[in-house]
């Protein structure tokens, strides 16, 4: 099930400058029980896109109506959302009035064995570097050749994520997820100002840490201080929490922080349950 | 007229990794009486794009043959050439076989008063930054929100392009073209293997340049080396040569370099009228 603009589609103007330019944005939202996980924490994401973009403010009440609509009956899935800045406009300029085009699709939940949130998963890191820009970091834009060049580095299954770097070589994140790790007790992850996408997921552990007392750093880390961690994970919202086992040749062991941060997303998801009628 | 894999179309799948990830590579090509000016150049840099972004090999015949049968009888427009991943992959991974997605389009001219090429532009800095990417340097490829932020910093009619540096502070493009100054009777351009666009028209006034005899300089220059220097022009493949009349508050008069570079492309394409049935 696709909507365009409300209207069931499957196919979209040639002239969409999100074709032409990559000129949008998107989110992917877990479907759980006919509800949207994290749906207005999406959705505002999604609005700060818009300012940064300098779209028209984002069409709220519209996106959020047409997004329920379409798992009200799904009790998992993946929902798809994409804004772009419509067709039209001389070359790179945009027209003097825009017309968004919305874009709401509903995709199977991608079938991850559950001993990836139990034992982990392995990682490796990535040669391709991402690229600062501090108007497009953090935000959710459909500019990805670095991710998908990234991802491109590697065909064997046995590894599952990939670490990027930023061109100063900062850890940034993975190639679809965010990056924390542990040392001493504390948390860690990379201050996302210059590159990399603020993930929804990350904002609610992070939130959540904090909650229990956790003292967490955002900062700038290289390769070594990865390699040097106590324990290491990835997050984002379909997949939740990945700890990591190995990364190149080290490995590492389960970890307390990593296992409180699981149960709280547990439970967060809870009532996801509960509600379902 | 649009081909969508050799069939008329005017939409896409919404599938299309050219939409969702900006992963593809793009052309502009100028149509002068049923031909298509550097028609070669473009679909080697195009064939570079698709080593760049490990896309297979460009079906170069099958690109050549269509784009000729669209502009058959067309006497003056554009040819817009995209190439996508196609469809498929879970994420960002490419999928095991890539069908890549070709879209040839037609497209009227863009109406540019001729004072433009003859008493030149107004141009202006602009403050969104080109991040560098060795990698997606040089070729043409889908992800361009950095030109679309940039080109949506003015609105004012009189000034008809600005001018990118990246974030080192160099001087790289304008937003839709190559930059050249003139100082001392030497010829100045950017490097751009860290940023910016190969233009094809860029590289031919290189080569007549040299043929010319006139010394040539490719590095990294600052806005203080334009405003210094004695002309400013832009180039690209539809706008041919524009003269920059003022830059910021700096205005420029007429050049001899220019006004030879200028000659040369007006020669190089009369064969184009000759060879018109």
């Amino acid at each position: 099930m696709i909507l365009v603009n409300g209207v069931p589609q499957t196919q979209i103007d040639l002239s969409d400058r999100g074709l032409q330019y990559g000129d949008g944005l998107f989110e992917t939202i877990e479907v759980l029980n006919g509800q949207l996980v994290f749906l207005e924490q999406h959705l505002q994401r999604l609005s700060l896109g818009c300012q940064r973009l300098l779209l028209p403010p984002l069409a709220y009440e519209i996106f959020k109506k047409e997004a329920l609509s379409i798992v009200k009956n799904i009790s998992k899935g993946v929902l798809k959302i994409i804004i772009t800045r419509g067709s039209g406009g001389r070359g790179y300029r945009q027209p003097p009035i825009v017309n968004a085009t919305r874009i709401i699709s509903l995709h199977p939940s991608p079938e991850y064995p559950d001993h990836f949130q139990q034992q982990g998963i392995q990682v490796r890191f990535c040669q391709q570097r991402l690229s600062h820009n501090p108007i497009l970091a953090g935000i959710k834009h459909l500019n990805r050749l670095e991710q998908v060049l990234a991802r491109a580095e590697w065909n064997d299954d046995v590894i599952n994520e990939g670490i990027m770097l930023d061109y100063e070589g900062h850890v940034i994140e993975g190639t679809m997820s965010n990056i924390f790790f542990v040392r001493n007790h504390k948390l860690y992850t990379p201050t996302l100002t210059q590159a990399g996408i603020m993930g929804i997921m990350r904002d609610f552990l992070l939130k959540r840490a904090q909650k229990l007392g956790i003292t967490i750093e955002e900062g700038f880390f290289n390769p070594q201080d990865l390699l040097e961690a106590d324990a290491l994970f990835m997050s984002n919202s379909i997949i939740g929490i990945w700890p990591v086992k190995s990364l190149e040749k080290r490995t590492f062991s389960q970890n307390t922080i990593t296992q409180q941060l699981q149960r709280q997303l547990k439970q967060h998801k809870r009532h996801f349950y509960e509600n379902f009628p």
